[in-house]
């Protein structure tokens, strides 16, 4: 069995299989965000009582905190964070770009300095290739450089031609450094032309799947849209394709509908930190006193742990007492919407119904307005 | 079966067992402690996996938040706490006197403000039964002065006449307000001759079970052993004995040792939250360096699901990234530790071996100094 097959077809949308070689990955999947090598607030045994078999952790706070001695001396991502399922990493890029106070872009990698202590560090592609495989992530990402939400397309053109340079590079360092899966990432803003660019140069290149990166970063829906069909038309069939950072449900299923296969996104689990839950009808805002003596769970017919056990009254009382098991109830809901969400979107492409599943979830949600 | 049966008894060590109605404690029994209705950071279905069988939750801050209505419309204190096992509730007594900005106390009940808001409230004998009553407790506590440590004898001689009448107004309450059963609290400080009295005039009365109160609230270790063993030999044996906060491990060993049946404590969840992880060798600060690569468990041979799955060296990780998991795992391990310290204490005195038990734990703990 190859890294990747595609089952169906439902218009673009696409229903897959990935093998990790420990364990498979039903495609459309969504990926729980577990940052620093745990999911904020939930246990490995309650990600897996919600589904997930794959989850995303960084690359960029790993390596910083607690660094790559200390896991590999604890035996590498998987033992270390005691999750034995899927785990992709990031390749940081985002992350430098981001978080980190200072950075400086060169042909060779991007010299950086750490958002925890200031300290000076310098990533490449060979060495973000090096760290995913010694700590043994089963899907890595290549070092790119994902530009903010911009309109300066030289800008953008600049930055796509490195990150095409170092996508090459990223699967040389491939052969010193073995990993089960190696993803490129397509970059290119809001600009067709240059999106489309991206995803013919990266098609070129024997990756095991693709990325579409700068979604999510401040452009206009429309736009978000747009890039990931033009991109997602372009692609080879034969591999899956992951939305980087996406997003709120609606995006998601649109983004299923062009032919998306994987996403992560910290939505469910910060949202569900300050009291914003995820139900078919839309948005609960628990902290509101209407919800004080409501017994009814979360989302009726939901079945988490949370709704099976618990009211809203009970959710709300948490929150409001600064509860820890708030955290941990409210992100264990928001992630088995997310993640059953998408399976969901799966079973219905498996039979042939994308187009009614996609009418009745906006459906539902519009009921709840 | 009545309420409590005696098994057996191995000096002055007690086995037993409390019939509950819906569900049966083994004693002695160690209670984690579960405030406002959630023991903080430890979801009901790992306290289940922990082996609890009774938690204690606090009438003083349930009465202010969420308040008796909110808990009667969401169906009572197990419905709405999502934990179907048993509940003992304190009288809320012991914080009115250690939180609550202001009281004032007569001979009636204790006037005080809220240490939230600083709403004014009054605690009647009459009222606490009520309350523990309507949200369901399956074990209350009759509510008493609880004088903090103090030499001055007139004062606690004065407060324990008070708790000993508004004892036998709780009895007579009960009669209105069914409860499973309530338990009178034997005060008296430090002073050998008001424990007796207390005890002696506590024995009178018909209730289920009786607590030890004003321990561990800052008296030095060999007059809270006194007292305890002083109250203990008069008490009815037929009854579940019950010290109040108490304590350390070592602490709980000593007062199983003189004839207690049941404890609480916030420790083993406070501590573990700053790191101080108990185990059979004694403290482990998994703060410290010395853990950063450390692939062993917390305890090695310990069952509970963190040392099950997790190093120390990922533990430490996670309290240094500041994760919300770190509290979860670090409690359930810190209150597997205590619940199944004390189920082991019981085997022992079922074996008539508590003395070698007793043995045992003190050269194990001394062995990790």
């Amino acid at each position: 069995m190859s890294f990747f097959s595609l089952l169906n077809r439902d218009g673009s949308a696409r229903a897959g299989i990935m093998d990790l070689g420990h364990i498979k990955v039903e495609t459309p999947v969504f990926m729980p965000v577990g940052t620093n090598a745990t999911v904020k607030a939930v246990l490995p045994c309650m990600l897996k009582a919600i589904g997930s078999k794959l989850i995303l952790s960084n690359t960029y706070h790993l390596y910083l905190k607690p660094g790559i001695e200390t896991i590999e001396h604890l035996g590498g991502l998987h033992k270390f964070s005691g999750w034995n399922r899927g785990i992709l990493t990031d390749s940081g890029g985002f992350q430098v770009f981001s978080l980190s106070e200072f950075r400086k872009i060169t042909k060779e990698g991007v010299a950086f300095k750490s958002h925890i202590d200031g300290s000076s560090h310098f990533f490449t592609p060979e060495k973000v290739v090096e760290l995913q495989s010694r700590w043994g992530s089963d899907i890595a990402m290549v070092l790119d450089e994902c530009p903010p939400y911009t309109t300066d397309k030289r800008y953008v053109k600049e930055s796509l031609d490195i990150t095409i340079d170092w996508a090459k590079r990223s699967l040389k360092a491939k052969n010193e450094f073995p990993i089960k899966a190696l993803f490129g990432i397509v970059q290119g803003g809001i600009f067709d032309d240059l999106r489309k660019e991206a995803a013919l140069k990266m098609s070129e290149l024997d990756f095991d799947g693709f990325a579409i990166g700068g979604l999510s970063v401040g452009e206009p829906k429309e736009d978000m849209y747009r890039a990931a069909e033009i991109v997602a038309e372009i692609l080879p069939k034969n591999k899956p394709r992951y939305a980087m950072g996406v997003g709120k449900p609606q995006d998601i299923i649109n983004l299923i509908d062009v032919g998306v296969d994987m996403f992560d996104c910290v939505m469910p689990t910060r949202n569900a930190r300050n009291g914003t839950l995820f139900t078919k009808n839309g948005i609960v805002n628990i902290k509101r006193q209407e919800y004080r003596n409501d017994d009814s769970p979360i989302e009726e017919g939901c079945k988490c742990y949370t709704c099976r056990t618990f009211s809203r009254g009970y959710i709300r009382h948490l929150l409001k007492a600064k509860e820890l098991s708030f955290y941990t109830l409210a992100s264990i809901h928001n992630l088995y919407y997310y993640v059953n969400l998408v399976k969901s979107a799966r079973e219905a492409i498996l039979k042939d119904s994308f187009e009614e599943f996609k009418k009745n979830f906006y459906e539902n949600l519009n009921k709840g307005r």
